[in-house]
């Protein structure tokens, strides 16, 4: 488990691995969302200034820096907005401040999925059958570590070691879930104290967090080919 | 509160701070060790070519290399070996595998402290009477987060916060504080999990971890002016 994007580079290793990426407050839970809703795939793109030149090649956009949505932009980050009416069947353009990064960051893995507690059942059925090492690569917020996608790292760890198909010997797994069985019965309440929490708040973006803690809201898993995101064929 | 070194530079500020060095097993312990049984200095230095030059011209050195002491090295990284008839009034050239890179990353600091549970209510005192800004850098192992060094950072973050001279907004601090409540009752139990311990056993050098677990064994508070580690002047 990477608990941050600037510590990445350490935990690579030679053998074959699935990056499951994870920005719970928001890319993540709006990347679940956005393909339960039929999106047809999704371009993650890392810079704002090519999110811009696709816009003006007439894709929809979403893109955000710091929580807000950008002018030239159709949609921000909240996954309220992806609805199947105004993406069913089309392809998004997608640049967040610290999700779409972390995204490139993981190109080099065999496989990467997207993991969010909307989706964390569909998830763990899909790594399991992978039968492949997992790293669960948390975004976030401007390489600091950040508590949301910590608890969801937690919750997903024990749900793959719950399989019987994983273990782990890593400090940071052993950390998460201790994090998450603190806060279990009440996530969204434990995530008070979250910076990201104050940022939303203080942005008036905050209706989106009870929503980003409801458990398998979705039964997608999108994976990024290196190119676009979509939904895994699921069995 | 910087989880691993590799996440040092993007927590740093323009503001003046003191940063909080911690390497529980072993490092740090092993410097509040020494300090508390008069070394006169310890020079640390960040490759084992270095200790080896300084060993050759007549130094006392510590050199470790992933938990093994190195042939040319007087000692290893055990506290236990760093007594009072064999490292008082000495000057004491220091590298590990660990720490001593963690405390070069600190340079830019105003003040670099060192902090185990040894010393710190000392430590804790100290920095009260500071009135800065400060950073736990925890040393971790290869730049990986570490349980050990989150559980003494969560420990330090709660005395600080006591003090009410303190306050902090920071997603590391909360969730090793979190941890450090699960843990308190019986640290070296939690820590039992830790991938440290496992490696620490394996080599038979496990015997400090009680040892490093103990609080106020020592009241000293070595600091690091970015030549040498001393003892600060204490009231």
């Amino acid at each position: 488990m990477c608990l941050s994007p600037g510590l990445f580079p350490d935990i690579l290793t030679k053998d074959d691995f699935i990056v499951v990426l994870v920005d719970v407050l928001r890319a993540t839970t709006t990347i679940c969302t956005a393909v339960a809703n039929g999106v047809e795939a999704i371009i993650p793109v890392a810079s704002h200034e090519e999110a811009r030149r696709l816009k003006s090649k007439g894709f929809l956009v979403a893109s955000e820096r710091d929580g807000v949505r950008l002018d030239f932009a159709d949609f921000g980050n909240s996954a309220l907005s992806f609805t199947r009416d105004v993406i069913g069947g089309k392809t998004l353009v997608y640049c967040t401040t610290n999700g779409t990064r972390a995204l490139h960051l993981a190109k080099g893995a065999s496989g990467v999925a997207i993991g969010a507690f909307i989706n964390i059942s569909a998830l763990t059925e899909w790594l399991a059958r992978q039968r492949k090492n997992v790293v669960i690569l948390c975004s976030g917020w401007k390489n600091r570590f950040c508590l949301e996608d910590a608890l969801f790292a937690g919750a997903l760890t024990a749900r793959l070691l719950d399989t019987g198909v994983f273990r782990t010997v890593c400090d940071s797994a052993h950390a998460s879930m201790d994090l998450w069985s603190l806060a279990e019965g009440d996530a969204p309440g434990y995530i008070q104290k979250a910076a990201q929490r104050h940022r939303l708040k203080n942005l008036g973006l905050d209706d989106v967090i009870p929503y980003s803690f409801e458990f398998d809201l979705v039964t997608v898993v999108p994976v990024f080919d290196g190119e676009v995101i979509k939904g895994a064929a699921l069995p």
